[in-house]
């Protein structure tokens, strides 16, 4: 019982264009359904886990709590794919890890949003794959892969076609670590990946390009454990 | 043991503003937890509600699962609120009946967003202000109280001191219910106020306003059951 | 996936009669369910719901309490029936609308009480249908139908073939609401049958009525949203 | 912060006289609460346990779940105790060990019916003394303490002042266990008082006797551990 | 749907022999399952109950959560079984009998350690087998069935074919009940074979031993209820 | 409401000393929480977390629930403590951080284990020093503090007063994660010290070395966020 887990960008969840972005995405998950794929989608938290975020920063919330307002956004988020899905989800966005082990044995695509402070939501999909012994992690994301510097500060930058563990920590290792402010893969998805040697991919989140990493075709970064 | 159950309406939550509307109400509810006051906030699902169910909707998902999404939203604001009240407040929003009067035995500040589809955040408070035999439910809403026609629309409309479940049943009797539409009060929550006798005032959401509905002094409209 | 929700009156497990009453229902169950019909049943509070709510109130028990006190009672009735139906029936009592969307995805019949101060068993049988996108609410009550009257006392009473739910929310209107006299259909569930479209029939709680009403044949009252 | 456990007999709840035997048992409540007596009650199922239970076994319902009827009868008799004892008691009827062990931690009175399946209320009552390390467990029953026979049938039955654990367990110990017909203290029971060392009074049901036995008089049968 | 719950002699789980001691019940357990058999299997507390039963006894830990250490050290050994069995395995170890119930009901293969204080693993197993109507209860132990005395002291000691529950309920009436001392079959698990007539083999936990059970060959000793 | 995170090393709980290593720890707990210091403690696995997972991974399961594994038996360790505690103690382990969070507010000093997969023990008592404001986190662990190379292989090695999270997060950044054989401080742990600039000391895992960390005095090694 072979699966994949997609961790599916906070961008697709933008306010102004959350009805065209999800849509495309929804007929892919339901191919894909269809086709007897195994999945599980953690939706990110997006535009509303940075603001809430954001305001309850002003207001001195901890950090620990920021984190679960993140958390509590992306299953918002989590939730509208359930309902978009219909019947072929499981009706309930899993809260733990136990929850989502018991979800994904129905059978039915099962949709989450964060579990516990301390996660990122792409920490979140690493621990699923491994749980449920998924081949294949997709992380469908704001870029499309992993690139030598920042694409958007340097127009040198160059998409790498596959990346090792170490190298991604390298990348990240000294990046400061506050609620909201995860990118890509964060250090606990890199170990989580490297431990179970969960082939990962890393695409833009576009329904062609997750399509392609489920085929196995080339596209974005394959991270190497 | 008395108490005082508030609902905030939503508008305290709007994006823009929430950083200057929910520090006073939250020196307020400081300023009467530290005189002993019983408190439990019920907030609102406001803006972040009416955009899940408008995007859910335009995805087809069921009315039960839009209500689902507005009662998320709310536990959203209602965090906001715990985080901002720290230890005052009981550390973790409540999402049903029985686990909001464990929270309330406490004697901290209870915060709670929704419980359950088909119940609207003021259905919610009235049903909490019976649970927990509170003295008093200050609706604190985006009017300054019931009007007798809608003040934006007419300049005539004239607000009431006081009004009966009865008128209020008749105003609000042949109104169409969709998940987020919910209006000051809605029948379950007057049927409520009714049945149990819960001393209700209904007030614009500012601290001033609030403040002098808990004091006894004449405010807004009281609803006599 | 479409089902039925059957909302079945709390006359059935009077006490007397309850070993007379159950058996002709369970047959019907498990033939439905034989079928491939998917079922989820809402067992009144009946007999035992009015006793507790009753010696409740002598005992000053506020309100919402008595609302559990009669949900825990239809509980109990409901887990006679997960009892009788044996293996057909999801083995445990769903006791949340989430809980019972998980349990209508195992396929099985699931049977439940009540779930939450504030709503009658009929708003929760309507809220059910709506949340699992049920095609037909079938609530099998201790009259044939809607009449024009009481027919209990007055005989020039009829039964309506139809009737809109802006007719029913004429009727209903201005009863008062106190745990344990909900009568056919309360308001909050002729909202939630109007804003979801359910189709309706109000049939005695007789075997024959409810396999008319599941076959589509004219019986009872049918509620037109 | 020792504590008393008291086991209240489900004929205290009968339905005809529910009204008139609760009352002064929840005075005495309500005083020794007063008195800082640390306590936890246990409600019988009584009768509305023994007609789910019968109903349920002319449906060929399991045994186990003939079990979790009469105890979610129990809990529906707790929570009626609940319901009269207002902000003295906890107000939620807890459903296992663990959360009558947090309950009793808040020093409300706590009010429990049954656990789990294969547990009479009587054991439920001795591990919960043993859990929360009570100095008293006081056993309310239809009797007023332990007979050399059957009082019933045979006039020359005398009460005994006090009775070993030996013995109980040689009078007791070749009964047939079928759900509802635990009497006095089964086998559990008895084991858990042993190995705890619990000081268990067996008294009638009445107000004056339960307090009698509180304050250390000398009143139906003490068991010796 | 028929099932057989068999309970795992905690001695399988030694430390220094799990590893060889696991891998022939797995591949047992695989058998089994891919032939349609239904399973609940009910791993014991073994070594590690038995270790952290005695260090809390020198912590003066009290019996009731001494037990409940015993449940969750046997709730371990359960886990390593989920683990062990894979795909197979319902992935989550229930904590009580409604999550046994329900995890029953989706065909995998349920494992569960202990539910309650004052239970043993093995009245556990048997009330398992009743509320999910099994066919035969397999108690895999560490003697090959019961004996005339205990086989270690008495050289004349000889194993029974078969045993009625009454003669049970006399060898093992007297024992004395303290956490971590059940032997074989205590007095609750006897009384539940009795009360629902459970087909009952104890036999030695070997692969071929439990196999033969199944089979419904004579092996070890038949419980007669 | 200040207070003070504990983590307990592993090797507290070593089986053959648990009943010399823990009794001077249990009454350092009670001394600090009669003079009202406010205690979460967090209990590692130490010999039963890394047997069991020793064993899992021989049995081929997967690391997700390896880490399982090793969560159940830091919990197990937690309920020793909070046994020896008495009523002192929070009565029941929390197993997510919302329950912990509701237990700190008790006042109790409150007892984990692990909460989730991908978190080791050291995380976990940062994130609860985050959560609940804590003012000092004590890592009781194996060496008494952090050196400049491992003190058991490098006589040179140098205890180091202080340390930055830069410097630490240097140290550790390139260690490989597998369940079990988490060290000192994680780069979780670490990241979580640093966003939330919770006082850090690391000492050695006995009573007077705890007991100065708590008194502000010099001890160990001081993380500097």
């Amino acid at each position: 019982m072979k699966g994949t887990v997609i961790k599916i960008s906070g961008s697709a969840f933008y306010w102004k264009s959350v009805d065209k972005s999800l849509p495309p995405l929804l007929r892919l998950f339901k191919n894909l359904a269809a086709k007897g794929e195994r999945l599980v989608l953690v939706a990110g938290g997006g535009e509303t886990a940075r603001h809430y975020i954001a305001s309850g920063r002003k207001l001195h919330v901890n950090e620990s709590m920021l984190d679960d307002l993140g958390l509590r956004a992306a299953r918002l988020n989590a939730e509208l794919i359930v309902g978009g899905l219909g019947d072929l989800a499981y009706p309930v966005v899993p809260e733990n890890m136990n929850q989502t082990a018991e979800a994904f044995a129905t059978g039915r695509v099962v949709v989450v949003g964060g579990f516990h402070p301390g996660h990122s939501t792409n920490a979140v999909a690493a621990l699923i794959a491994e749980r449920v012994n998924a081949n294949l992690f997709v992380n469908a994301t704001d870029v499309d892969g992993v690139y030598t510097a920042d694409p958007n500060k340097d127009s040198n930058a160059k998409r790498l076609k596959q990346v090792t563990v170490s190298e991604l920590r390298r990348m990240f290792g000294d990046g400061e670590m506050r609620a909201g402010t995860y990118e890509l893969l964060d250090l606990l998805a890199v170990n989580i990946i490297e431990r179970s040697k969960i082939r990962t991919v890393i695409v833009k989140c576009e329904p062609q390009m997750i399509a392609k990493a489920i085929r196995g075709e080339s596209v974005g970064t394959l991270v190497i454990a």
